[in-house]
């Protein structure tokens, strides 16, 4: 089913040389920096369960799919906030799924499903509503051996490292409970790692610096729980939040991440932020002044990453909970997050103005806005030494998407500016899949280089690797 | 002069592909469900009049072209609204567009036209100032033919139904005589309609929900007088635009189609709305509550939709008349609409909050910003139910228009959030150019998917035809 | 090094037809209608000093990658506003450079560096750390020989005319030295031009339109005593503004130039703008007055077009000057300018609603922000009879941004609304690597059409040596 030059150029030359790069990187080991798989499955190292559990149900790209097409989330298990039953037979969930698989030609999903299939438990048919009931089958008796554990499985993929995410409001138990255990730091076989951390974390402060988050007083009264911090006052929330980046990196985070709905930055004075966070608390600023303070936090997130070093991811740009009716019945996350039209130029300029030339400060920008790429991202990231471009993101961590991201930033940018890949998964198993596409694209997009005459063979060689392993290494301290 | 491979990759394997994969749709019936075809001519099967009359005149692809170089439009036959005298000798206008042919090169009128003269006229030389005359005999002689009326055309285009689209206050006289025409049920030979109607037509109110509309007010007048109902008044009003959608729906119409500024909705109470429409009558609104305005009718109109399944094709995103002196001048539709940033993300949420998730709804969005392609209207149509993408629209339906379009929503939103293809022409010689130029480019990129392994030679083939064939019927109730 | 084939297609049917292509008009003069150059080069031809001063610190593609890296910019020589020291050892930063440039992977500045260095310095070796002190001598010791002066290269080039860019208030001393000078008539070898100047003027305004322009109350006095108007009125400043641009005529210019923050235009009376120019004068215009003035200027600039026959040219779109930290030490033009949004649709309205239909006036645009493209500029383009589209611009000058430009404007503008190639440079050794990359990637683009059937051999071969050469001959009068 996989073809040895899947995902290439279909033209012979270019295809040629584009074989010719993969096969100095396909080896490599994976370098996560940046992902949302759960802590615990490592630090436990329990069994996954179903092959619905673990494909469909936290899979907001298959199921939103699915909703899209009149397939409602009951049917698909998809648990609802009021308690009203949903579908709990997990092959029939199955079953609905491979009915509905030719929605997915074409997309990303269908490559990540299937390269797991085959690569991960040996399936080789075309998966279909015939052969759902068969597959279901070997799946679930192989996730229960011991060869198909979160560790086991780890270790098969080749992963070096990886980042998960958390609040500062989490406990950190598993990362803690990781930190004692000799599986965490035994030595890898490939990679240069020997003897560091496989499992780290990174620290995303959204909920304690967006006040529209949900809970965000209550996440406010936690961050002072936690850390014996007078959260009710500025200073006291930013010392709480400087204590906890310092808790995080003593479990090995190199970097935080923001989410934020814009880019929007903004340089206030300690006073007028202040005054800002005594009425956050209140739940009383507008969304202007939500924007203000979210604007001012990721500049004091800056001057806190000058001071401990950690890299600044910033993910700007998603309209959360687009449809009030799956996020009422549904909570978040539910695949209604739509992408929207994000200024750069203006909105990182009190932020860069203060740091963009620090030789200490380090931040990474992800879009969702690829009219970005040219206009914006690659001249600043092309200028400033402290901005760096995150890789094609989300809906763009696919073919055209990551072709797209090359041929529109490489020219103004170089590729010195950008960081590597981000698989940026809840999916486990995709993993290698996503690396896998991401390592593929790359190369087809250096042979096209090549076979035009673009970039010497030698140069092409030295940047396959850069792209597949040493750019993430590097630009997350890793 | 049509070489078989035209407009396929000129990379051997894909064109092989290519080939194939057109050679199952090539010879499958139009189903043209948006355009802008006269009913009076399957009416009425009058012969055609001159080349110029057909190929010129009316076709602003054509003449906005031409006049960007120069050419008046005067000299084109382009009537004034003055009275002014404009060129009459419509050999004198063939030529003139002869002359100046080489403007068009590179663009899809010059397709278009070539497919024309070949496939309906049988001119196979390369038109130029030197045979334009002869030509120019050979089409006119031909017209004067029974096989080059409408009704023999149609057959012959191998068309199985076609939408125009007509205005509420149009009385619909084509469409009832159509109605008690035997040809209008008559089996075709192609397809799976046999006896259902070939020509229907499709609700546009744009003239009575647009305050800003020629004639807003006389309209609405028109409109009391074909329903009986007394659109002075809001409620009147809204029960004039059901009956209309009841009677259109009658000469089978299955869709309405709305041609808005922007994308913008509003969820107006029906006091707000009704305050709205008395000013809108006397001319008060200003740009705003217009906006407001239309808006809201938007939203009353998914309601309706939701009640008489009659789908809805919204298409935003023109700046209609830019040039004021050639609206003074020549009046509306003469190549000064020029497209315009469009939102769609916040736009459309009023709308998609209220009907978004209704089984009973369907709306189909287009738009002239390509912007919009990935980072709204792929993740919204990936997610809602009610939700797909109109084909690529005007100035985009063309080859790079096409390619991009696919290129930039398949891996988001699938195949299945789209709706096959519109040829949206008032120039009926071109919808078989266009219709077959669209599968080309559909086939092609198919072909580059299948090549590259993104899809299989078998899921290929039934994409194939469901773009060329099945999702517009199915879209569109056809 | 310089493969005879590099940077067309590797699809063997499309290269084939690209080399045939360009085979009819790589050897085809140069016409360079818009830049940078220093016209005392040619009034004096002089030798160039060494490589670093030649290819470096004039460069801001090259320090502006090298900065984003962490290179301080005082390590490149580049001087500082304050006179803190900078480097002055030119072969240490040339060192500098050669151990960076891997950055430039990828990148239009490695393709000019590298043809500058094969075709004008005869160097073949791939450039490294290691040859950087031979190539250094190489070209230093190639530099003082005659060979090497700016009028001998200027004819091995091949240049058969060249514009510079000028200030209104720069007394044009070097062209007014060429005027007699008996090189600048001298026929040239090729071309059409025989005895026609070679080194031409162009009218940049800036200084003394754009309120926010550093120094523009002096700027005005300095118009004043030039043209011996009183400037210190607005009626006096529009005439002034006259004068010049007949003096710069005299001087061979063609055309003006316009470098705005955005493509606004607004249409003021004589008294507003009076008004709003009394109070520029006292530095009193805030952001939107700015605007506004700036806006009513290219109107009024357009009105002197239709009357002195000058091209004018619009650049909109570049946020200047975005570092401030930058800009402080080291001033303007040091490779922190950024494009941003922006909108034509709109902008334009006014001054297109003025002249956009008159055939004394003729007006190129460009754009920064590429989504403009097939959304606004290609469909205004392809109406209005004043307006065309200047070529890919700053960051676009590139293969990708070359390619975008064509697959995007010329199926809705056509070729003959595009105006040829601009190099727009200050390097004046990079000017045949641009041309020549830049007649490659349209007769790359025109293979691809010929090979995918959308244009015959014949008309490919004729649209080739339109865009190499006489389109641009045509769009700037020259």
């Amino acid at each position: 089913m996989l073809h040895p030059d899947r995902f290439f150029s279909a033209e012979p030359s270019q295809r040629d040389i584009a074989r010719a790069l993969y096969a100095l990187v396909k080896d490599l080991p994976i370098v996560s920096p940046h992902g949302h798989t759960d802590p615990a499955w490592f630090a436990r190292n329990e069994a996954f369960p179903d092959a619905a559990s673990l494909f469909i149900k936290p899979d907001h790209y298959i199921f939103r799919m699915l909703y899209s097409q009149g397939i409602e989330m009951e049917r698909l298990g998809i648990a609802r906030r009021d308690g009203v039953p949903v579908e709990t037979d997990n092959r029939k969930i199955w079953k609905l799924f491979a009915d509905h698989w030719h929605l997915f030609r074409g997309t990303p999903s269908s490559i990540w499903f299937s390269h797991a299939l085959e690569t991960v438990f040996g399936v080789t048919e075309t998966f279909s509503s015939k052969n759902a009931d068969a597959i279901f089958d070997t799946i679930n008796s192989e996730l229960a051996t011991p060869e198909f554990r979160p560790r086991a499985l780890f270790e098969r993929f080749n992963i070096e490292v990886i980042a998960t995410t958390e609040s500062p409001i989490d406990a950190l138990n598993h990362h803690q409970a990781l930190a004692t255990d000799p599986w965490q730091t035994a030595g890898l076989k490939t990679g240069e790692r020997k003897g560091l951390p496989r499992v780290v974390t990174a620290y995303r402060p959204d909920p304690v610096v967006d006040p529209e988050f949900e809970g965000f007083a209550q996440n406010l009264f936690r961050l002072g729980e936690l850390t014996g911090e007078d959260t009710q006052h500025y200073h006291g929330y930013i010392r709480a939040l400087e204590t906890r980046r310092a808790f995080f990196k003593k479990l090995g985070a190199t970097s935080t991440d923001h989410g934020h709905p814009n880019a929007e930055t903004y340089d206030l004075t300690d006073i007028e932020a202040a005054a800002l966070y005594d009425r956050a608390l209140e739940g009383e600023l507008d969304d202007d002044e939500c924007d203000l303070f979210r604007g001012h936090m990721l500049v004091e997130m800056a001057r806190m990453s000058c001071e401990d070093g950690l890299v600044m991811q910033l993910h700007p740009g998603s309209y959360r909970n687009h449809n009030e009716k799956v996020f009422d019945s549904f909570g978040r996350d539910k695949g209604a997050d739509i992408p929207r039209r994000t200024d750069y130029v203006h909105s990182l300029k009190p932020l860069l103005n203060r740091f963009g030339n620090s030789k200490s400060f380090s931040m990474i920008v992800f879009t969702l806005d690829e009219t970005s790429y040219t206009r914006e991202l690659a001249p600043l990231a092309g200028h400033y030494p402290a901005l760096k471009l995150g890789p094609a993101w989300w809906f763009h961590d696919s073919i055209e998407g990551m072709l797209r991201f090359r041929h529109s930033t490489t020219e103004t940018a170089g590729f010195y500016n950008t960081v590597g890949f981000n698989d940026d998964t809840r999916a486990f198993l995709s993993i290698p899949a996503r690396h896998d596409l991401a390592r593929r694209i790359d190369c087809r997009y250096l042979a096209q280089l090549v076979a035009e005459r673009r970039l010497s063979d030698d140069d092409a060689a030295e940047v396959a690797v850069d792209l597949a392993y040493r750019l993430a290494k590097a630009a997350y301290k890793l």
